[in-house]
């Protein structure tokens, strides 16, 4: 997002090189954390040759991606010394609990980038230029290595979900947590409340992952896995509560509804839904960051989209929910969207 | 450039995500002007399904297109209709005269994106992957290319170098414009003095360019051309005056300084070079639009570098020049540098 310009600002086309050069920005994040810069800065003294040394890299390299990372605001340069930022400090050096590295790696697959290689046949065609349906084709191994990746991405939103699907509910209950991918909002809920039973839905490779953290966080024995399609397979129940976090987005509304329909047939009466999303105001230009998501489902899927609660209010409408209601995450672009049947 | 977050705002992984999707920034970009997008907002009603209709493009694709747009202040949207901003108006709309599609055309070559694909090798030998000098390569085709699609961008600091070399100055002269490229520089001293004589010096098929555009500006009568390497071929002379616009920045300071004084010796006593460069600060991260240039020299040459004043005075006075003066051009990233012999 650019800030606008000051009023009565001369008119220049910087917004336009800005744009046209953005993509330098992707390329020098994702080589510096390949050569491990962020970890020689915290580490280090941060000159230009000690950074070099660490990652094998030539200093001319080094200084100018540095210099470039500060032109960005991810890094400082204090008397010729490179210093991470609060950010950088937080989210990418690799010593930091809240590294998001891996995040850079999933977002840096060739079926996430490919598609804005060309993006005006997409843009033409209306879906992704990938095959079959794209990122949700059956089985892509993509989701494996979201579910690995993407957990630290996740892991600051899995409390204020189980916060809002429990709502201080103690006792047994069972949850069925749809496209679990890492499964750590399923492992949320059996923190919060040990008596709690989880069941993972997804395709059998990523539910490896998610039943690695299940036992990470002591909670396998009440953690089952329901291998396959959401759309397949029988959900069996009934459930208290079911979740679908960051999966409504791949597809059209239909699809959806008919998805929201199944979810309401396994749960039990006063059961909650509870959908992770990201939701545009009904602008869909505002807030940037769920705004601009639409652009990574246009991407990567076949009919996809950033909804607004608007819109998804009316798909569980339609799918026979009585009430539903928005809760932002703070300090996050995602949205908990919660339902009862 | 990311603004810097409110004091005391909490900390939040946004600029990482950020920099991760802003390939997308460029990509959307690109197929606004591919699909004639911007042609469509100024002349239509801005409504989805108009602008599909114009770009033979889905209207799922166009909505979410534009709306990123929007998002990246690059288009406005009121009551559902897209409408241009002051800078897509006059920079994107193709029948703006200032237009700067066909900046984006160069900055989409192969040639110029190749390299940001596997920065992390770039960082590590320290020069393009480009094969050879990269994309100053002898005869390398992308300067017809350049010559053809940059002329947009030069256009509005052909003014401000002509008054900085002319000083006012009448009566016959001759000038030298070294890698003239689309010519413009050169052409501009012969409008501001309609005695001065130019030689434009670069590759043949590019001197065709310069050519062209000399006729249209009714020059061509006071325009020489002479073909092949800065590095190989006699200047003849001699001149007034020698422009080295946008060139030295692809090489290293010993290049540098040995091409400055052979420039030396083809002036007059007293005779001016007058280079075009991005210039940034002695802190090489401000201002942020000369300093980030040194990330396209790292992609594309083998030992470029957005040279700082001080750099560029000192190469100067090693080639026996006697006074350099610094004028930055307003409301642009470039700096002339001037300097006697």
């Amino acid at each position: 997002m650019q800030p606008d310009p000051p009023a009565g600002a001369p008119l220049t086309p910087s917004i336009v090189f800005g744009l046209l050069q953005a993509h330098q920005q992707t390329a020098a994040l994702r080589a510096a954390i390949q050569l491990d810069v962020f970890r020689a800065i915290g580490q280090g003294s941060g000159d230009v040759s000690s950074i070099a040394r660490h990652s094998k890299a030539s200093e001319r390299g080094i200084r100018i991606l540095c210099d470039f990372l500060v032109i960005n605001g991810l890094l400082v340069k204090e008397d010729g010394h490179y210093r991470h930022t609060p950010a950088s400090a937080a989210f990418l050096d690799p010593t930091s609990p809240s590294c998001l590295a891996s995040v850079a790696h999933f977002l840096s697959r060739p079926e996430v980038l490919e598609p804005y290689g060309h993006l005006a046949d997409v843009v033409r065609m209306g879906r992704t230029t990938l095959p079959g349906e794209g990122t949700v084709e059956p089985e892509n191994p993509v989701w494996v290595e979201f579910a690995q990746s993407m957990a630290p991405m996740m892991a600051p939103l899995t409390g204020p979900l189980g916060a809002i699907v429990l709502g201080g509910r103690t006792g047994p209950m069972r949850v069925l947590d749809i496209a679990a991918g890492h499964g750590l909002f399923g492992i949320e809920i059996a923190k919060q409340n040990p008596q709690a039973h989880v069941t993972g839905l997804d395709w059998a490779p990523v539910l490896r992952v998610a039943l690695d953290n299940a036992k990470k966080a002591g909670v396998q024995d009440r953690y089952d896995m329901l291998p396959g399609s959401a759309f397949e397979v029988d959900f069996g129940g009934p459930y208290d509560a079911v979740l679908l976090t960051n999966f409504l987005h791949h597809f059209d509304v239909d699809t959806c509804v008919g998805l929201l329909k199944k979810v309401r047939g396994s749960l039990k009466p006063g059961g909650i839904a509870a959908t992770l999303e990201f939701v545009p105001n009904d602008d869909r230009v505002s807030p940037p960051m769920p705004a601009a998501f639409a652009m990574t489902m246009l991407g990567t899927t076949v009919a996809g989209d950033a909804y607004t609660f608007r819109e998804l209010a009316d798909m569980h409408k339609q799918a026979g929910y009585a009430e539903v209601t928005c809760h932002p995450v703070p300090m996050s672009p995602h949205t908990i969207v919660k339902a009862h049947t």
